[in-house]
């Protein structure tokens, strides 16, 4: 399970460090990353409105940038309903 | 990295699937899948006393039982501190 996490954490650098804050997924960043890496768990990835209301689910503070944390949460959530946990 | 999603969501059904309500990890289930599958991000995975601290800060309503989400929670914790994001 260590590997997986890790997978997760380095993907998501790789794609946090393609422009501005390292440390924070912005809108293109964000789109990249999931119509790349998640085709199957997000319906419609290729679709700019629903990645657009993905991202402001995540966005609480509306800068346009998503952290860590907020990334993980929704991948739980997409988890969870992909796995049927 | 659906790959890795997939791994955990597996991984989380195949212990909580021990005894029990297949959707939640009891306990017993937590404390194997944190000793056996979680070493190096768990510090002390192997005391009791640090996964007791650990299972409390999951379950909410007290009932000993941890869901994905909220397991998924911890998760993300444990890697953004052992990742640095």
């Amino acid at each position: 399970m260590e590997l997986a996490v890790n997978v997760l954490v380095s993907r998501f650098k790789a794609y946090a460090s393609i422009d501005g804050s390292s440390d924070t997924l912005s809108r293109d960043e964000f789109c990249r990353l999931i119509s790349s890496e998640l085709p199957n768990f997000v319906k419609n990835a290729g679709d700019p409105a629903a990645i657009d209301q993905l991202m402001s689910s995540l966005d609480k503070n509306n800068d346009e940038e998503r952290n860590f944390l907020g990334f993980w949460q929704l991948i739980g959530q997409l988890a969870s309903k992909h796995g049927g946990v």
